[in-house]
């Protein structure tokens, strides 16, 4: 029950339509000046994000009333959501929200269903770039339609490699996050820092990317879909520790399907 | 002589003609895979590079046979090549070309023309997200057409920092990279890298950026066209020390018009 091929293909036609309702309201407001609330010191809020989750869930609850939500902006006033075994979607709406506020290209709507608490299907849209990401667990990750695949790299020194520097801005957590850059830098080619972590996984699982991680992101809804995304398309996805995978512990990892064991390494020197 | 408004005018129209033709070949290798060339450790040089510079060249020198030419690929064959005040066109056939090997979406052709070794005209041309930034001395810079101007942003503490970390890998430098990180993360909102000098410099122009600053790029093709589009734009292009900026220097940094002591401040601490 709720996982058939054909129930997560129904599943997938209305993650896509979620996805593209919230994307339109993201690119017809893209280039407005924004209002923007804080919440603590460096994170924002918009009218846009809070809109489109409404948008997205109910256009969800229409067709599945029984199913669980997890939201961003719902997460946010109701604490922290407890994940289930029940079909559950799980939903950003607008990740990248700094660079929505700030109209730098990389935004997107994230959407991800967990049935038994794994990941089924995922639904990542840039409306601005207009590329939307889909999967279905077992059959494959697409960029608009075509088949995607991790980078075939098997050279960490020749790996482009994502980051995000994240939100806090305790001296702790600052000392150690360029720290692990500076011992990065001197094992891959370049460093990018995109401000969207569920576009990093896309860009890991469509090969733009040869690696990802970041420490102390938002919540499972940065990354429900995107994980999805790179076992999909022949990555992994793992702790940073290069342990099991938590969907809910703030901390993640993704490689093509050479260079795990090489990021772990360094990120293990870099915390030693 | 090589100043005038209409002179300036056909200089713009055959500088976008050259971006707009090697933007074509940009994109459609893109998507391929790369024969790959390495200088150094981490910087790349592809075929479309070449070719790219080649079909700029022929196309400004058939209309302007005694302007000068300051090519990225081509100063790697001669050596650091001399800026004279003449008209002279400096050009980087694929800015970004880490990028451009690994298909992450920030590529770009960069055309600017110095007349008296001051910047008249520029354009940056990203072929994959079709977005032609162009400006005159003196008559504002556009993207697609439209008028663009930098944020207004006038706390530093709400800025979005762009930078680089460049292709040197010994201690010293990548030391000072990430200590100077460490010390921003404090100032600024966040920080994003791109893998792109020139749009990084658009990036700025246009507001999506509010700071920008490299030590250590390639040569003065990365910001020909960029820092004249960042002061048409209303924003300031200096040294990172808060000195006179030096076309040749291989420093930049660039701010809207409210930033730039901000910067220099904070980088001034850093590199204490």
């Amino acid at each position: 029950m709720g996982s058939s091929h054909e129930t997560l293909d129904a599943y997938l036609v209305v993650g896509i339509e979620a996805a593209k309702q919230a994307g339109q309201v993201i690119l017809s407001n893209f280039y407005k000046s924004k209002t923007v609330e804080h919440k603590g010191t460096v994170d924002l809020v918009t009218e846009t994000d809070k809109a489109c989750e409404d948008l997205i869930f109910q256009h969800l609850q229409k067709t599945y009333p029984k199913h669980k939500f997890i939201g961003e902006e719902t997460a946010a006033v109701l604490g922290t959501s407890e994940l289930t075994d029940a079909p559950t979607w799980i939903v950003d709406p607008l990740d990248g929200t700094t660079n929505f506020v700030h109209r730098y290209p990389f935004v997107c709507v994230s959407i991800g269903l967990t049935v038994g608490k794994l990941p089924m299907v995922g639904v990542v849209y840039n409306p601005i770039l207009n590329e939307l990401f889909t999967t279905i667990k077992g059959r494959g990750a697409y960029l608009n339609g075509e088949r995607i695949t991790v980078s075939q790299q098997d050279q960490i020194v020749k790996a482009l490699l994502a980051t995000e520097i994240g939100t806090k801005r305790d001296k702790k957590t600052v000392d150690a996050t360029t720290n692990r850059l500076n011992h990065l830098l001197f094992k891959v080619r370049s460093l990018r820092l995109s401000g969207s972590c569920a576009l990093n996984l896309c860009g890991v699982a469509c090969g733009r990317l040869d690696l990802f991680y970041e420490l102390g992101f938002g919540g499972p809804w940065d990354i429900a879909a995107g994980v999805l995304m790179v076992q999909e398309a022949g990555g992994s996805v793992f702790d940073p520790s290069g342990e099991h995978f938590d969907l809910m512990s703030q901390r993640i990892a993704a490689s093509n399907a050479f260079l795990k064991q090489d990021l772990v390494d360094a990120l293990r020197t870099a915390d030693a």
